[in-house]
């Protein structure tokens, strides 16, 4: 018998085309006729009529919203409904994260808000068993990982290479087993996955939800227009046919797509008599079978059929939907919304560690009520696959910006409650957030203030501060009362353009500071003198070098451009050119294919580039604590190349628009590096900010790739090594739904978007290399918190704190620190080296809880999994067998401590535990 | 307190865009989005949750459909719910019938199925105490009349001409007391009457269906887009602004509109809130109460206001919703449709009546089974306000058409079967359907036939019978064996053109026939000469007059048109010019309005016609059965002009199409006679059939008209008298929402429908016009049907027949005989002139219902309203005073006959009966 699964879903996006507000209620139907609160009510009425009948839902950003509003008898239904399997969660994060685009510390953050919430509210039959990302533009490996981690059985998505699909119908290796860590022993990152036979759409011709115009069943004998035999003939067609690409008897077909089910009677009323009418002709031989089903339901039938799967360990990027329609322009589409969320999830985690370091006087203090939970929630929602991806509407992004805004001020708050206890100091603390455009009034025209850094990493780290001044000369002491080296240097010509009137420093006082291990420094600064800028603070000729202990930097003189890079430490040297370009993006008007440039798609119309220019106009600072050489390349790019006193990476902060449009001709900007390295077409990309993968240009590990863009075929997600594109203005919308060209403007930028980014540069031996960069990256992703105070602090005032008894070793990454309830707090630990990466790192090491936080003590700890909504020793996943495995390894004890308190990280391994603490 | 009554309500169109089918089942989405089951599915699961929800039903053909599908326990939850009075049927009729262009009779006949449907399921709870017809295009007295007697309460519509409206809303007359018959004593045809106040949508920016794109009311306070105060602000200004064009504190707001409720939750879940929110404003002092009601509900509080109410005793025609926009093109839109529905009536009445008196071995027979109530439903659905107007979509009205003829293959059989026990034959009998176009293949090759005429009218009639044959020369005897005058003559050109190659007479053979009342005839032929046609039959030669004894008819020799018209016992003689013109249909381009000529609007762009012809060519056809000049005026406009031997009226066939187009202009074809009658702009127009309106040119009787369209404002929906439009081929569409120009094509006719009709004129003195004129028109309604036999006829079959013992008196017309149970049939009686019409025929007329039939016995009788749904004794209505009644008639008995059989009619007085039949 051929078991048919059908498996009703909806697909609600937590915003694209319509904000996550008007996806709920139902709001702005002109734009997509779209009711989350009407699909969640409709199912469940449904569900009632009929006990055969199954529903899955995926977002919990919207389930809680719905729950709340129900009354308790309602909610006792739909409890009822859970418990006997009829409504079961797939997913059940906050929301189906992006996975090109995301940082795995949000993306951990948000599954575990959504499913706290499944579990307090449905227990144990409330959990998920499969993840189900059917959307996302492409699979991130260390997503698979992740969800590993999590305890689901299994995984299912719609989206992958066609050539890809193409080769796996064939070899009947649409379902695999997916391994997704080089450095996790297995099965610890093994994920079955599975992909759905039609996207996540259902076949052809049985879409039966309003939105549809398939033809219903007509099985009314009396009308002319009786189909049941029809319909039913089609269905078997399908089904045999879909049977011969899998492996089982047993196939799935999802029923259900975008926003369905709002009117869930059209399409269970037509699944019934699908159902009834398919199975009847068992009675004259026919051997399918059709059934309402659940993921986790087909997943136990494929476990149960008990074969050898294939194994996978590279990703599922690029994806590509047919020859030149690669997915891999959202990688950087909107820049300055990504740069926000990831600012945000700095924000947010500072905000999270000081609520626990702070205690309950940071939600309810001197300066009235603050909470993480708003900009938790705005983190969360902003992980969707529409949002941080940047490829939703104009409206929809600015509706997640004033989220996260509206997040950060409920935080600022909370820290400035947390701060007020833990400096015992009232003063009005203020936050200046646009200090990456050189503003912030109160620096701007203060005499006398000081500064403090909060540091949310587990080991103390020096930062550079550079902070907008109108004075020429400043003199800043640190906690101790030293003094501390600073430098007054002209504001660049770049950013008093991209602020426009929002901001009239002249100078920025640019200092170094140190704040020790989740805890913070104060800094005082002092005008000296309030005159003109200080002569020949910048010199207009060409650079030849720029150096400082580390690093030794050289630039043509002919071109101003960067020319070569040594690292002074190791003599290593190699030639190194840099400069911008932009490819310019397809209009859709072109012989091979019309797909044009989009929010999702990148398609340049030519695989060369054209130059902004060959040549930069330079100018050049030098002093003790920094050098730049400011680069100008045209009106609308230019570029600082900054080497601070003491750093080991150089900074390239590029400043690029308004893209100029007066050509229509859509533009994608590219930085390119070009170097003597001997590369041999290999360079290596991180997955979601963790683990690292080797790419090789025009290759794929499993298929024999035929590349059809040499250009946008070989993007791969980053944040970090090999060129990356930087900025997009499109004129055409790329036909996949958001009927928007990527067009960005503001109210302050109504000529086009100005973005800003920085790129670190690092130049290590291969063996030492992780060593540098994976505690840079986590400096870049958690930047310090500056907040100021006018004038003198009182004397009482505490200047410095650390949260932690003592810095972690290198290899640890606090992870998360947030408060979970009244008494506990959620803690994971991170081994931030992969297996083999570092001689020195990639060992395992050993935490001892219990001396871990310098005011907290620890009363109690449980393990849980990744996901924090399961005891880690409850956690019991389906077994798989690969195809190809030489040898298995043995399965291995997952805490295996000396003592509960002692906590032993392997490489790239994250534990998470509740621990019961109270204040000491 | 103002009271706002809150209807929610769906207007189910049975057929417009899509077919009834496709509108029930939720087929052809992507036509319109609109699926009838699923609404009823819905409303009642939403009635359900809450019991102060409301929902009103309206056309039954959906909701029978609809019903039989239920299981009995969803039945049983539904007939609490129509006995609590959560769902309320209202008008309840097959479909919400048209207007303008229906025939009174099929549409009580439609009322009756739907309210018997009712009656028979929900018992006198079920029953609609109210009439609603909120989209038809105008409203004709005649169905008011009808509806006051079917027992309605009051009546509501949403369309009337925009400046009545605006005259009505200032004098608050917006609702009134219409007295719509000038014959029936008040108060039998007083109909209070209510105009809804925003057509029968909700207000703006009220609309929650999936189908509007209002916003929600968003009443989670945690969310930015809270909106409960917005939208209860503006929910009081529209109730306070509605309330002060309204006479009582009670005002009515439809909420729903074409197909709503659908998913009916969206629409209930937010007029819950609506209703909670805004009544807890009385809190603060709001004077404004909303309730969820019903039209009942709301006619309840107007009766029980105790107000006297403006009276009306014109119609509502034509309507204009603004200044350009007259729906006066659909009372001729689809000219083919509405002939054939018309046939197709004459057709159901004869099936209906020889069901009867054939008894049980009609539905199954010698000839299988057969049923008239196939063609009952077409005939329902026909019935409706987009059907027989003409103003659906091409392939609806081809369903329409369908539907008819497969109606009538099931009543054929029922026919056959009926005469064979009527005549002791079971001969095969043949129908001829096409005999308009002179096609019978029968009677084109037969040497030997039969033919039957039966006639439907109780009394005698005679018609003339037009057989197309290949022979020169018959003859033709009469049931007793007695030789009839007949005549050969050639067929038409236009007639040859017409059918195309669907047949192949070359003549005519013509003859008068006579038949009994309910009864039939029959009639042999045998041919006599099979050679080529009698030499000199027409004559190419200008005719100067043809005349038979009642008439006498002059040509103009120059321009073979029509000179003049005299009637020969009355000594009355006019001159009369008649020709064809044609108006150029508005394209839209015109500095007045945008508006074109479409399926419902008609809009020349000139008030000036073109001339199709200044003169006709014609040939002249006499002998001593017909004389006929026959009219060419250009390939796709000819005419006879044809006077039968003992005919009191001159009949005008006309074949008009294909309408040429190669010149891009739409054409709206009329025929216009040219008379020397001094009228002082005055005309009579019928409604519905029945009673006769006087007109005036430019004039409305209740308002100070303000023309602007000076030909499309003075056309009226017409059966008899002034000028009618023919024809109509227009390219573009009027933008009403059919979304196609009415440009009929067919299979047959590629290139543009042909259309044939007739026009029958009379001329008499006023005193004795309706003499001829009632009959006649009757004649017209419900022509005679023939069936053939081919060969000779058995000895032993009876070739004459009458159901009745005698022929009614000649006031008294036979408006229904149908089976209604087992041993019961309905029978209906009307008086068809009006008072005051006729010095002999305007009195009242005594029936006896024992006497009435010859072969059925009448057992019993029971006295019911118009539409068979309560008893008349029963049937207790509202009273209602009119403002401006000089004196108030007094009530009258209506029965009041000496004896139970004694029926009494009075002029136009229609009386049903519920009657016990035994067949004797």
């Amino acid at each position: 018998m051929l078991n048919v699964h059908l498996v009703p879903h909806t697909h609600d996006d937590v915003g694209w085309l319509k904000t996550v507000d008007q996806y709920f209620y139902g709001d702005r139907n002109d734009i997509q006729h779209a009711g989350v609160q009407y699909i969640l009510d409709s199912v469940v009425d449904q569900l009632l009529k009929n006990p055969d009948r199954r529903f899955i839902y995926v977002e919990t950003a919207f389930f809680y919203r719905w729950w709340k509003r129900q009354s308790s008898g309602e909610q006792q239904t739909v409890k009822q409904l859970v418990n006997e399997g009829r409504l079961e969660f797939v997913n059940g994060g906050w929301c189906m994260s992006d996975e090109a685009t995301t940082h795995y510390s949000a993306v951990v953050d948000q599954m575990t808000m959504g499913l706290r919430f499944l579990n307090e509210t449905f227990g144990p039959c409330g959990r998920p068993r499969v993840a189900w990302h059917i959307d996302p533009f492409g699979h991130a490996r260390e997503h698979a990982s992740m969800f590993a981690q999590m305890g689901y059985d299994g995984f299912f998505f719609g989206r992958l290479d066609y050539q890809d699909r193409t080769r796996r119908m064939l070899a009947q290796e649409q379902e695999l087993l997916w391994r997704a860590s080089d450095s996790l022993a297995p099965p610890m990152a093994d994920l079955f996955t599975g992909i759905l036979p039609n996207g996540y759409n259902p076949p052809e011709g049985f879409c039966w939800d309003q939105s549809c115009d398939d033809p219903p069943i007509r099985d009314d004998p009396d009308l002319e227009d009786y189909n049941v035999d029809d319909v039913v003939m089609r269905f078997l067609a399908i089904a045999k046919s879909q049977a011969t690409v899998y492996k089982t008897n047993h196939i799935i077909m999802t029923m259900g797509s975008d926003f369905q089910y709002e009117n869930a009677n059209l399409w269970y009323k037509n699944l019934d008599k699908l159902i009834r009418y398919v199975n009847a002709r068992q009675g004259n031989g026919s051997r399918v079978n059709v059934v309402y089903s659940t993921p986790s339901c087909y997943l136990q039938e494929l476990h149960r059929a008990n074969l050898t799967w294939a194994l996978k360990t590279d990703d599922f990027f690029p994806y590509a939907d047919s020859a030149h329609d690669f997915w891999t322009g959202y990688f950087t589409s909107r820049p300055a919304l990504k740069r926000y969320e990831r600012v945000s999830n700095s924000h947010l985690q500072t905000c999270n560690q000081l609520e626990v370091l702070g205690g309950p006087v940071s939600r309810n203090g001197p300066f009235g009520e603050g909470n993480s939970q708003t900009m938790k929630k705005a983190m969360a929602v902003a992980q969707h696959h529409d949002a941080v991806s940047g490829t939703e509407k104009q409206h929809v992004a600015n509706d997640y910006a004033r989220r996260l805004a509206d997040g950060w001020r409920h935080c600022q708050v909370l820290v400035s409650n947390s701060l007020a206890a833990l400096t015992g100091s009232s003063a009005k603390r203020i936050y200046c957030d646009n200090l990456n455009i050189s503003v912030c009034p109160l620096t701007e025209s203060s005499k006398k203030f000081s500064v403090s850094v909060y540091n949310p990493l587990a080991r103390p780290v020096t930062w550079p501060v550079r902070l907008p001044v109108n004075g020429t000369a400043y003199t800043v002491s640190d906690a101790k009362g030293q003094p501390v080296d600073c430098q007054v240097v002209p504001v660049s010509r770049a950013t008093r353009e991209v602020r426009k009137n929002r901001g009239f420093a002249i100078n920025e006082l640019v200092f170094q500071v140190q704040a020790p291990p989740l805890g913070f420094s104060t800094y005082s600064v002092s005008l000296l003198q309030d005159g003109p800028p200080p002569a020949a603070a910048t010199k207009h000729r060409a650079p030849t070098a720029i150096q400082n202990k580390f690093l030794r930097v050289t630039f043509d003189p002919d071109t101003g451009l960067l020319s070569s890079l040594s690292n002074l430490e190791t003599g290593q040297s190699i030639s190194l050119t840099q400069n911008f370009y932009w490819y310019n993006a397809s209009d859709g008007n072109n012989s091979e294919s019309d797909q044009p440039s989009g929010a999702y798609i990148f398609r340049p119309n030519s695989s060369t580039p054209f130059v902004i220019s060959q040549r930069a106009k330079t100018e050049t600072v030098q002093n003790s604590v920094v050098q730049e050489v400011r680069q100008w390349f045209a009106p609308w790019v230019s570029q600082v190349v900054r080497l601070y006193s003491d750093s080991r990476a150089l900074e390239l902060e590029w400043t690029v628009g308004p893209l100029p449009i007066d050509d229509s001709l859509g533009k994608e900007v590219i930085t390119r590096l070009d170097t003597s390295i001997k590369t041999c077409e290999m360079f290596y990309t991180d997955s979601n900010g963790r683990e690292v993968l080797q790419r090789k240009k025009d290759f794929r590990p499993t298929w024999n790739l035929k590349q059809s863009e040499p250009i946008a075929g070989n993007y791969y997600p980053i944040n970090s090594r090999a060129f990356i594109k930087l900025h997009r203005r499109l004129l055409y919308d790329d036909v996949r739904g958001v009927a928007e060209p990527l067009n960005e403007t503001s109210a302050i930028f109504p000529e086009g978007l100005v973005v800003r980014g920085r790129l670190l540069l690092s130049l290590e031996r291969p063996p030492a290399a992780a060593d540098a960069h994976r505690p840079l990256a986590q400096e870049a992703v958690l930047q310090p918190l500056l907040t100021f105070v006018d004038g003198g602090l009182s004397p009482d005032t505490r200047l410095e704190f650390s949260g932690l008894q003592a810095a972690l070793p290198p290899a640890v990454h606090l992870l998360t620190l947030t408060q979970w309830d009244g008494d506990s707090v959620l803690l994971r630990l991170e081994h931030q080296f992969q297996s083999r990466e570092s001689r020195v790192n990639s060992q395992p090491v050993t935490v001892n809880l219990q001396k871990l936080f310098s005011t907290l003590e620890v009363i109690g700890v449980s393990e849980m999994n990744l996901s924090a909504n399961q005891w880690k020793d409850e956690m019991i996943r389906f077994a798989w067998t690969p195809q190809t495995d030489s040898e298995a390894p043995p399965p291995k004890a997952s805490g295996d401590a000396s003592s509960t308190w002692e906590v032993t990280l392997r490489p790239m391994e994250i534990r998470t535990f509740l621990l019961r603490v109270a204040l000491r």
